[in-house]
């Protein structure tokens, strides 16, 4: 570490000589970062976060985290997953091993994504979201509050099924997804539902359990009800790329 | 502060000279105080919380807590949010930026108040409760475990709107109010709820999604078969001023 | 403590010179033990804990955990608890004064426990459990993610009666048990239940409000639908003593 970097770590915080760190790194009060871990530039881990907890059920690689992340307090993030720039964790969160998840993740406070799946580019989930072992998420996926996806059929067992989750589709609050269903590309599932069977691409789900009877198209804005709601990406570019945004406009 | 004071401040915690606390204030071990909070006088707060955490979404103003409080650990509380007098908090909370909150405002371990809220006196929650940003939040209502205040209503969006509980209103555990309902003066949403339409004053609400059939007051206590359960204000009294109880008795 | 165990010691660690630590007691960084505390041999706490937080509200006993124990980081236990041997946490979990919980513990991330119920040999939560006071659960259960034993009939109240939950029983994803229901055994129950009435032994809940209507060996396994799903004790054996699963196979 440079001299510089050294003044961006509290002077509580504990951190491995043999752990990674990019250049403009902060690392809060209390904060413990463990050797098997790599983070990127410009990043920010608060207080009392635990960083790259070692687990005999990884596979032995480093904790990386891409450039620019904002880790908010009494995170606890373990060795053997990778995770892409412009990471953003609320308060109270754990990611465990073998999560590889892209750009942009944004995971809110009490979030816990238990490890062994996939995510793409900027999920973002609010608050007390739980992705189980085996799902599978597509890009520019959301998830509303105290949304879970589940992996066993007849529990327990060890045949873990994960849901898979197609880019832009919207995970409503409270809603449980069963093991193995798949959401499809744009799709909506309403607050609450008990999602059972598969969603196809821009349907609505609903109740619980779900049923799909409708396209996703048909809701509108309540404040303006000559504007679609769905699909979001034509009228919802808070915090993604413009050139993002310009090629999802370039369809309409 | 005075010497007495700094006795009771747990040598590993600390305080950022600048905050303003009052008499007898106690903070546990691995606490972190930032600049810009007042406590008022005779408040404790456990080990591992951070209070005060600055943001830029708040409006400079500091975080401000009554007297009296109880912080329990490992929570964290923003800037710029102002909260009544004997504040207690559970374990593992988190309160944002611009909450006002009233006296006697008890939130349950794994708490959630977005902010940008605002909550009257004697808001009861048990564990697990989240309130949406928007909310509004009327005296001596009740939330149990896993409540749910959304307010997106088809998210993602710009158009947040927060439900209103009216007072004495009773939120039963894991039920789930939908963006811009409005549950009126002691009404009873029932467990696992999902609210889509307004409750009126004294109406029971259940099932997914719920309706509004009967009075509140048709439920009777399942021990003592001859008394009403609701009101729950002519029977419950467990916590609140006398003089206060004495109000509500005189009603009846 | 002997000089050994001081080395497993954190240094930031605090310990009360009070507390019983048995042989080789790991405890992490910035955790906490308390007076009233004794920790059975070859246990591991992690960092950030809170281990025999002191309540009015027990009976004056200490905090007893047995020997194998694995406390995951940020959680916090109160004294006046008894849990028996291998112990195992997750992040983030609370467990409050008065729990007697048997063998093989596993409470999950989020887990909240609290206190004042009792809970046999071996029971299993995943995470975001939460049991509820009065709760009585028997030995080999099991719980998934956000399961919650409620215990108010008529909230707010004082008479609370928790949930009874028999051996063998499984209960899924989101699931409430309203109070004073019993989940007999070897019973399961749906994922999102909502479960108001009993669960006779062997049959299978499900709905909102749950319905019974079928025996729970209906269901067979996903991957293998010669295999009757349930009773799992005749399947799945991770983790369980070779001489109880023995017991067990010898049933059929």
């Amino acid at each position: 570490m440079t001299e510089y970097d050294k003044k961006l770590i509290h002077p509580s915080a504990i951190v491995s000589p043999k752990a990674k760190l990019g250049l403009n790194v902060e690392i809060g009060p209390f904060t413990f970062v463990h050797d098997n871990v790599e983070i990127g530039d410009n990043s920010r881990i608060a207080g009392w976060c635990e960083i790259g907890v070692p687990t005999p059920l990884g596979n032995g690689e480093p904790l990386v985290i891409g450039a620019n992340a904002t880790i908010r307090s009494h995170s606890v993030i373990y060795e053997s997953s990778t995770i892409g720039p412009r990471l953003v964790t609320g308060h109270h969160v754990c990611i465990r091993e073998m999560t590889k998840a892209g750009i942009g993740l944004q995971l809110g406070s009490n979030g816990d994504i238990q490890g062994h799946c996939s995510i793409g580019d900027y999920l973002r989930t609010h608050r007390g979201v739980h992705i189980g072992q085996k799902s599978q998420i597509a890009d520019y996926v959301w998830m509303f509050p105290d949304v879970l996806l589940t992996n066993d059929p007849t529990p327990p067992s060890e045949e873990l099924i994960g849901p898979v989750v197609e880019s832009f589709a919207v995970l409503c609050a409270k809603c449980t997804l069963l093991p193995g269903v798949r959401i499809g590309e744009g799709a909506v599932v309403g607050a609450h539902s008990l999602v059972g069977i598969n969603v196809g691409p821009g349907m609505l789900a609903t109740g619980s359990p779900a049923k799909v009877e409708y396209k996703a198209s048909i809701l509108r804005l309540r404040n303006d009800f000559s504007t679609k709601a769905y699909p979001w990406k034509k009228r919802f570019h808070r915090g993604y790329p413009e050139k993002i945004v310009a090629g999802w406009l370039s369809e309409f």
